[in-house]
């Protein structure tokens, strides 16, 4: 860790770690970020906090890898409006002996990433190592809310699910000296880099917007819970007749597990679907279910579906 | 501190605390918020973070003052722009046991003082309590940096200093039980308000624009710190007549105290200043000195004035 001399020089140090904002614009240094306003006609604002030890197990991940989750669990939440990410600002509230540099390095990873250069924030000390993105962004059409489903609506996932909850699980197993468990060559680690590197999948929700996606949400609580917030936002019940299961994941950590960043979404139109995701060169979405007329009734193959999730103990 | 089942039902309880956003817009619920695209030329973007025990000593302050603070130090941040807040999203992280309620009453008060509805945020546990607010704005002109100050222009206050910085000394000196001095008054309770509830100065923000200022900055670090960056960033130096000290406050409070919320603002014409804050109706700005050509010094009655101020041991 770089000896620094004050809050201002290491502002200015980390500054070189993070992509510039485009020309003509202010970045950090300024009281606030400065751009030119968007054409498009809709403008998001999201933020989300990722918390050592809660969040984030310096044990099993390191600090370029927080930086980055912190970055990209706000532009996934802005692939499930069918938006873009714009700009971030980062908050840093942490004790004074942390890696600041390594915490950087994975925030303008992501930045870079996502075309989503950071313009400002903060840097202020606290016992615990607390960081908050916030990301504004755009829609260049109506963006995708999660209370638009109607009955008759095909449910699509963009990807098999419970991929960071296996990483999650093997890393655990790993520290602790015990054996993983058996999978295929390569699988360990892309199960490990699910959890420690979560890609946001900003192309797949711009493809089901234009698809005509009515309903969407990213996988961050856990399927359960995540598509139950869909259907009573729209006031539909829903049938599933599968849960895709990642490759070395369980069926639990498919459905209870979360921060998988997976779409989810709803749409009345299978062909419009499959073309708009082709067009985008995209893998095509998986088609997993149905909304039904049933308020409050979840189903999987017959069977109901709990509001399963994680939910922190407020 | 009501009972709550979990972070879902606590999100519910605390939206009804904050101002709802405008019809047609999505607010606290769906994976961003959603609003139409400001018909501004400038988007701004700013954060802050005020963590307890560091920013906000709860044996002083109460939560509400510390959710108050916590959205009015970035409104303030626009002000400095003489830009406008349009929408707030607040993270909180802390622990379980916190009245999140008296945290977000103070929240809810500031966003409706400054009209800029919390539309979205997040709700985590954590060791510490850690608050971040970020905040978006829009200017109809352009923005006022920290770096168009020119050498000849005149520096303005809009308020004496050092108020926040002596209702911290009072406070901790009853609760102490030292007496906490003599002042006039009023003065006492003054004093305390504008540590407990610093407010920001919007319309003077805007006034300055309008007035031409080419450079302003709000004090947040202490006018020594404050001013020294708008005078780096714009390669002039400073001599200062005087520094207007707060009712009760020291000299040293002054200018080394931070977190007034004054701000302190660059012009080349003194008659359009005193224009521009008459026709907005507010306080006129206080005359305190002259930007001068020679960079890299900085007096005040022909003393030189150092870069104190604030600053985290980063």
């Amino acid at each position: 860790v770089p000896v620094v001399s004050g809050e201002f020089a290491a502002i200015e140090r980390l500054r070189a770690l993070l992509p510039a904002p485009p020309d003509g614009e202010v970045g950090i240094g300024d009281d606030t970020a400065v751009a030119p306003a968007s054409a498009d006609p809709w403008t998001l604002l999201a933020a989300d906090t990722v918390v050592e030890g809660v969040h984030a197990d310096l044990g099993l991940v390191t600090l370029e890898d927080m930086g980055w989750k912190a970055v990209a669990s706000n532009v996934s939440d802005m692939a499930a409006m069918g938006g873009v990410p714009a700009r971030a600002v980062v908050s840093v509230a942490g004790p004074g002996g942390i890696d600041l540099d390594a915490l950087y390095r994975g925030i303008g990873a992501a930045a870079r990433a996502y075309d989503c250069p950071v313009v400002g924030g903060d840097l202020v000390t606290a016992a615990t190592l607390v960081v908050t993105v916030a990301v504004s962004g755009t829609v260049d059409g109506p963006p995708v809310l999660r209370s638009g489903a109607r009955p008759g609506d095909g449910i699509w996932v963009t990807g098999p699910l419970g991929a960071s909850a296996a990483g999650l699980r093997r890393l655990r197993a790993s520290r602790a000296g015990e054996d993983p468990g058996p999978v295929g060559p390569g699988v360990d680690a892309q199960l490990r880099a699910a959890h420690a590197r979560p890609r946001a999948l900003v192309a797949e929700g711009l493809a089901a917007r234009r698809g005509r996606a009515r309903a969407m949400i990213d996988v961050s609580d856990g399927l359960g819970a995540d598509l139950w917030h869909v259907a009573d936002a729209s006031g539909v019940g829903f049938a599933l007749d599968r849960v895709p299961v990642a490759d070395g994941a369980t069926l639990a950590e498919a459905i209870g597990g979360g921060e998988d960043y997976q779409l989810v979404f709803c749409a009345p139109d299978e062909a419009r679907i499959s073309e708009a995701f082709a067009s985008a060169g995209v893998a095509p979405p998986l088609l997993i279910g149905r909304c039904t007329g049933a308020a409050g009734t979840g189903t999987c193959a017959g069977r109901p579906l709990g509001r399963e999730g994680w939910q922190h103990p407020w």
